[in-house]
C-alpha cells in the first residue's frame, strides 16, 4: 500500500475500504468456526458494512492523524478505519427503533432476517426474530469495531492516548441518540434543541471526535485539540443540516431513501423547527397535519417544499450551513496543523457540506 | 480498601460493587452535562446495575487474575468489574428481543421507558419509545464497559494481553446470543444443540472468558489459560444446566423471575431436550400444546414439573451437573493455580451448580 505522495480522499477511501474488507474476513471466520448457522449474520454484516457507505469517520480520524503531523501507514489505517463499524451499529440500530424497512436502497437488516425467518419457515414471530437479529448484529459491530482498533497495531501506548476520545464518541453517540428519540416524542419543536441533538448525535460523533481519536494517536496536546475543536464543531452542525436538507429535498436514487423520507417520519429537524416557526395559520396547519403521515404522497411532499422555499426557512437553512462552513475554513488558520491536513479539511468542508449524497 | 488476609468471596463481591457504584457515579454526571433529558437514562442503568446481581463476571475474573498468581488493587478491580456492565448490555437487549416484561421482580428498562412516554403523555407510540430506550441503553452499558475497563488506572501493557480475551467474550456472546434465537426458532429440539448454545451464550461468557482475561493480566501462558478452561468449561456447562432447573423449578422469590418463565417463553433448553426424548405419546402431546403458551397455568406448570421428573429428564440433568461439576474440580489439581486460587475456584463450583439464586 503505497499512500504517499499523492494522497488524496479516493485513496484514502479505498484504503479504508480494504482495512475493512480484511477485518471482516476474519470476523466470518472466526463466526462460521463456531457455527454455520452464523453464516448469515457474517455475510449481511459483511454486505452491509462494505456495499456503500462515505467512511466520513475514518477519513476524520485519518485527517486528524495527518494534520497533527503523523505520517501515515496501514496500522493507522485499521484503526481509523474501526471507527466505521460503530456506525454500522448505530445505524442498523437506528434502524429497528425507527422501525425503517430500507438503508441505503436496499431492504434494512431487520427486514433482511425477518425473510429469512419466513423462507425457512421458522417458529414463532418473524417481526420478533428479525428485531432480535439486528439488535444483536448491532452490538456485534459495536463490538468489532472495539476488537479491530485494539488490534490493529498500532503500538498500546500510542493507541493508549486515543482510547478516551474513542470512548467518549461512542457515549455521546448513544446519549445523542437518545436525546433524538425523546426530541421526536415532544409535543413541541425549538430549533436550538434540534441544533444540540444534531451536535451530540452527528457532529461531535461524525466529525469532531473522529478528528481528536486520529490526532491524539500522534498528538493529544490540549491546544491542538481545541482547534480540531474550533472546526470540527460548526462543520459537524452544519453536515447535520445539508443532511436535514437532503431527507426532505434529496434525490432518492442517490440518498438511497425514500423521497422525503424524514417528513414521513415526522423528524424533528433544525428544517422543520424553522419552517414552523415561519409558517402562516394555514401552512401550519398543512404541516401539522402531514408530517409524520407515513402514506404522504408525492404531492404533499411537493407542497411542503414549497412551504419550506416561501417561508424563507430553506434560505434561512443554507445561509446557517454557509456560515458554519465558513467558521470551520477559518479555523484552518491554526499554525499547528500540516499542510497535507489543511488541504484534506478543505476538501473535506466541501464534501460534508455540498454533498448531495 | 483492604483487601486481604481474609479475601473471600463477600468481600470481593463488596469491592467490585464498590467500583461499579464509582464508575456510574462519574458516567451519570456525564450525561447529565450534556442534557437533563439524560437523566433518567443514567438514573435507571444505575438502578439496574446496583440493585441487584450476582457479579459472577468480575468474581470469575478476579480469581482468574489471583489464581495465576497475581496481587489485587483497586485498579485491578476497576478492570474485571467492567465485566459486569457487558452482562448489563446483554440483559437489557434480552429483555427487548424476548418482550420480557419483568427482570429481577422488578419491571424491564423498556418498560420503564413505556411508562415515562405514558406518565410525561409524551406524543407517538410508547411500545416503541421504550424499547428505542433500552436499544440504546444496553449500547450505553456496553460502551461503559471498554471505557470502565480503559480507564481502570491498570498499566496499559498489562491491559493490552487482556483485551484480546475481553473482545472475544464479546463477540462469543453476541454470537450465542445469536444461536439461542435461532434455536428458539427451529422447529426440532436438540440436547446437542442446546447444550452448544449454553456453552457459548453462556459458559465461554460467564465462566472461562472472564476467568482468560483476569488471568492474562498476570500470565497469558497457554498452559495456564488451558488449565483454566479445563476447569471453566465444564463448570460453565454445568451453571447453564442449573439455570435450565431453575427456569422450571425455581422459587419466583429467590429467582425474580415468574414461576415456570422458560416455560412460559418456550425456551429451548437442554432441560426440555431432555423430557422431549423421554416423553410417551401422550406426555409430549401435553408438553408440545402447553410449552411457549405464555398464559400458562399454575396447574399446567405443576404437570409439567412431573413429567420432567416421572420421565428421568430431571435426575438426567442433576447427574450431568454432578458430572460436570467433578470435571471442574479435577481440572484444580493443576499445580500453576495459587492456593487462594483453588480454595476460590472450589467454592465458586458449589455457589454455580447449587446456587438457588
Amino acid at each position: 500500500m503505497n499512500l504517499s505522495p499523492n494522497l488524496d480522499l479516493p485513496s484514502i477511501r479505498t484504503a479504508v475500504n480494504q482495512a475493512l474488507a480484511d477485518f471482516i474476513k476474519e470476523g466470518k471466520q472466526y463466526l462460521s468456526e463456531i457455527g454455520p448457522e452464523l453464516d448469515p449474520v457474517a455475510r449481511e454484516i459483511e454486505k452491509f458494512l462494505l456495499s456503500n457507505g462515505k467512511r466520513l469517520r475514518p477519513i476524520f480520524a485519518i485527517t486528524g492523524f495527518l494534520a497533527a503531523g503523523g505520517s501515515l501507514n496501514r496500522l493507522l489505517i485499521n484503526a481509523c478505519s474501526s471507527l466505521e463499524l460503530i456506525h454500522v451499529c448505530a445505524l442498523i440500530h437506528d434502524d429497528v427503533m425507527d422501525h425503517s424497512d430500507t438503508r441505503r436502497g436496499a431492504p434494512s437488516i431487520h427486514k433482511i432476517f425477518e425473510s429469512i425467518h419466513v423462507q425457512q419457515k421458522l417458529s414463532g414471530s418473524a417481526t420478533q426474530f428479525g428485531n432480535a437479529a439486528a439488535i444483536l448484529m448491532g452490538d456485534l459491530a459495536l463490538v468489532w469495531s472495539a476488537q479491530m482498533l485494539h488490534k490493529s497495531g498500532v503500538h498500546i501506548e500510542q493507541l493508549s492516548k486515543a482510547l478516551p476520545f474513542y470512548d467518549e464518541m461512542r457515549v455521546e453517540l448513544m446519549a445523542g441518540q437518545y436525546l433524538d428519540i425523546f426530541e421526536q416524542s415532544l409535543a413541541s419543536q425549538s430549533i436550538e434543541r434540534s441544533l444540540k441533538v444534531a451536535r451530540f448525535k452527528s457532529g461531535k460523533y461524525t466529525i469532531e471526535r473522529p478528528l481528536h481519536f486520529g490526532s491524539s494517536l500522534v498528538n493529544n496536546s490540549e491546544k491542538l485539540l481545541s482547534a480540531f475543536s474550533a472546526y470540527g464543531i460548526p462543520l459537524g452542525e452544519a453536515f447535520q443540516l445539508r443532511d436535514d436538507l437532503l431527507g426532505v429535498f434529496g434525490d432518492p436514487a442517490k440518498t438511497g431513501k425514500p423521497s422525503g423520507d424524514d417528513l414521513k417520519e415526522g423528524k424533528r429537524t433544525a428544517l422543520i423547527a424553522a419552517v414552523m416557526e415561519r409558517a402562516n395559520p394555514s401552512e401550519s396547519k398543512l404541516l401539522d397535519s402531514v408530517i409524520g403521515d407515513p402514506n404522504l404522497s408525492e404531492d404533499d411532499i411537493t407542497k411542503i417544499q414549497e412551504i419550506i422555499s416561501s417561508t424563507g426557512a430553506l434560505s434561512h437553512i443554507e445561509s446557517l450551513i454557509s456560515k458554519l462552513a465558513e467558521k470551520a475554513l477559518n479555523a484552518l488558520a491554526f499554525e499547528g496543523f500540516t499542510k497535507i491536513g489543511k488541504d484534506l479539511m478543505t476538501e473535506l468542508v466541501q464534501i460534508s457540506t455540498n454533498r448531495n449524497i
